[in-house]
């Protein structure tokens, strides 16, 4: 039981002691010099915040400004307290943002030379007259691209802006700045270059001929946020088009890391992956993608839920990719709601809605329940009310223990794959990267809360891009066969 | 005399003093260890070759290997100097590889994140769940593109591979290096964010709609190194369609440097611009922008040669962009050869081809002629040729003075035009991006050898820069006033 309550204390969201969670930073303009700054202080510290950083701005004769960074509660905290500060004797507040919004000043990525140029000589073999040998060397033999130009190390994160997180249809310029963010995780954990293409259009046919069209330069394509069923068409025909890896992320990144998780989660509770009942609800790309892939780890008992219900041999209007639900899962041909199939079931997959369920409805479930809900921002049953039923739970958020986040997965799934130079990611390579993904919890870290690592892991990408290589190798899917030290 | 003497000395390309200007680094295996990097260094010694630095490779208890590097004559000179090594006892060669393949090992950019990430705090700000705040900032007014992701820093740098160079038609993946220099340079000077897209598809409608997709992404559209008439049409239908730059830069930053050259040449000799007659070879792409673009700056008594000779009123199969010079030049309708043409004129232009002329074809050129030969890598008429007969020359390599490069202009050109947001890139803009240029070589400066700035020379970009800011806030077509100290 002490190690119930801890479990059920960890998985409240962490707060810094003060409880201070919200950061903006204002610039204050200051018209009269004397004691003001000591005023502001005094009126944040006040109004309950705590006021960090001041840095010098812009100074005139008739003013100076500051840029002030406040600790706060939330937004209406911050609405107050910058109401008081505007009441204050010689100073304006002339703009505020928080710390999210200033991380995204000016985007977050940047593209910068390899080498410096600081003579003619070099700029000329980096740029014309040198450069011309290196043209005509690839023109002679195109392989070359691979050694003497970025495509060996340069992923595209192509995005058409109509499924982004949980926002919905917002666009190629709403959706970029996610996509910047997976080209920074990309050369974080994974040391591999990424750019974000984000397209004006949302017409299949022009997505699949824009990407072959700009894949010369690239030596993956990351599709993401992109709406289904259009994703489905447009993976496919670029895998038949393309001699480069085409991975949509959002279905098979988040396969991995389920099939990883729930592989060390059965470990933790001792019973074989294949005796597992595997109730899911949600059948959209993510969920039928981790449905597929539990199923080729050995989960055969699955029911799984769509807006209609339990999918069974007599489902009416499922999706074309529904069908394969039909052939694989529910042999008993059961109808019932998703709470009567929880009766007995060993594992909950939701990639469905926020508070589908509630913590009592998984009392049904066998003991030691393994609950994977990964709705955003909210998850399907809140950790807290699920505790008290099952024995791991997993969410897609950073605030709770056992994060499914597919940051684990795409640094070194490209990375294997860029290194192999292979033409495309196959199952067994997703197989072997959900492996080699719950291998990195040691037997000694395996715990409730730790059944997946943490994305800020360092032993996670290698590991991956690892077993990404090997599975490359056995099979002859290598183009290049990388030393060691490359991988 | 004195001072011709040093002049002509100077146009002579840069050599080291031994004479050793092809660099290779060569990798050993050793399978002998005492005394046998002794004996490569003898070897390269007696072949009249140079060794650099020795660096320690791979190592086991059978061999050890080095990079080493050597300075030599040319490739014959490497040829020779690897098959002598290859025969000293105890050394195999491995591979060798030139200083510009070396530098191209990886391609030359890279994409890294501007901010570091060391805590799931940090990485929930940068990406979900924190970047949905500013997706739906974006979403709500698509205008907080500019201020909250790359969008305002950023180039694309686009090719079909058509015309590279003077490689002509080597396709996208061959044509990336020069792409990727260019990224480099943009960087470099002009702190600008570019990167390189080579399009695989010749097709104009193809081209224009693929830029259309991804240009969300991106403030500007650099155009490079497509083949002329599609070029034309694929900017004027870009321009038409997007709210962003489109600047085919080897037309008109190639216009912008010969009008900045022409300028001080002018100023040098001391003629008017409006006085001049100008012979110019090659009414290409980059031709007729140079002849335009001089013509806006007050030369009006031009004469332009295509292959079939002198362009006037009744030539016949003309393109449709060289309709403007029957309107615009040859008032005399003027038929001669080029080198008749060449008589009592004051300056010659080439973008054709190399060693059109003879130096002595210039001595019918009135006193104090101007020549600017631009064919590459070999001009219309060697320097070291026309000197005697000229007072300026400008070629387009990095190895005489007066190097008319690209490079001089669109770092600025683009700087300025992303600072205060233009929908496009003005006559007007190139006009004072021409005189600013210019203004960078003082009256103190201005010197035969010296009538452009260096490509190094730090004032550059930013003088352009400021020049297109200005005209952009004159002409009302500033989408924002950067501060000064933003330009």
């Amino acid at each position: 039981m002490a190690e119930k309550s801890t479990r059920k204390n960890s998985r409240k969201p962490a707060a810094s002691s003060r409880g201070l969670n919200y950061s903006i930073t204002v610039r204050i303009r200051i018209t009269k010099s004397v004691g003001t700054v000591a005023g502001v202080r005094e009126c944040i510290a006040q109004a309950g915040g705590f006021t960090g950083a001041i840095d010098s701005g812009r100074a005139t004769k008739a003013y100076s400004e500051r840029d002030v960074t406040i600790s706060l509660r939330d937004e209406q905290h911050a609405e107050t307290v910058l109401a008081k500060l505007a009441r204050i004797e010689g100073v304006q507040v002339m703009a505020s943002s928080n710390s999210v919004f200033l991380k995204h000043r000016g985007g977050k990525i940047s593209v910068v030379p390899k080498l410096n140029i600081t003579s003619r000589e070099e700029l000329s073999e980096v740029y014309t007259p040198g450069v011309a040998q290196v043209c005509m060397a690839i023109h002679k033999n195109p392989e070359k691209a691979w050694s003497l130009t970025i495509k060996s190390n340069m992923v595209a994160v192509v995005s058409d802006g109509s499924r982004v997180l949980s926002l919905g249809d917002i666009g190629p310029k709403a959706a970029l700045p996610v996509m910047e963010g997976k080209a920074m995780l990309f050369k974080r954990f994974g040391d591999v270059d990424a750019f974000p293409i984000t397209l004006d259009t949302q017409d299949t046919d022009e997505i699949v001929r824009t990407i072959q069209i700009i894949a010369p330069v690239f030596g993956a394509i990351n599709l993401e946020d992109i709406a289904s069923p259009r994703c489905y068409d447009i993976e496919r025909r670029l895998r038949e088009t393309l001699d480069i890896p085409v991975f949509h992320d959002d279905q098979h990144a988040t396969a991995v890391v389920v099939v990883a998780a729930a592989i060390n989660a059965a470990k933790l509770v001792g019973k074989p992956l294949s005796s597992l009942k595997l109730v899911a609800a949600g059948t959209g790309a993510a969920g039928l993608a981790c449905i597929k892939l539990l199923n080729a780890a050995g989960i055969t008992n699955i029911i799984a839920y769509n807006r209609k219900g339990a999918v069974h041999a007599g489902s009416t209007e499922l999706s074309e990719p529904e069908q394969w639900l039909v052939q694989n899962t529910n042999q008993s041909g059961f109808k019932g709601t998703l709470k009567k199939a929880l009766a007995g079931a060993d594992m909950f997959l939701g990639l469905a809605a926020s508070n589908l369920l509630k913590g009592k409805d998984l009392k049904v479930m066998n003991k030691d329940a393994i609950v994977f809900a990964l709705a955003n921002p909210i998850p399907e049953v809140l950790p807290e009310d699920a505790a008290p039923y099952v024995r791991v739970i997993g969410t897609g958020g950073s605030n709770y223990p056992n994060q499914i986040n597919n940051a684990l997965v795409f640094p070194g799934m490209f990375r294997g794959a860029l290194r192999a130079r292979v033409p495309q990611i196959t199952e067994d390579m997703k197989m072997a990267a959900a492996v080699a993904l719950a291998a990195v919890v040691t037997d000694d870290e395996l715990h409730e809360d730790l059944v997946i690592p943490s994305v800020l892991d360092p032993r996670v990408a290698k590991a991956i891009a690892q077993a990404v290589v090997k599975v490359a190798v056995d099979k002859g899917l290598a183009r290049r066969v990388p030393s060691p030290d490359e991988i």
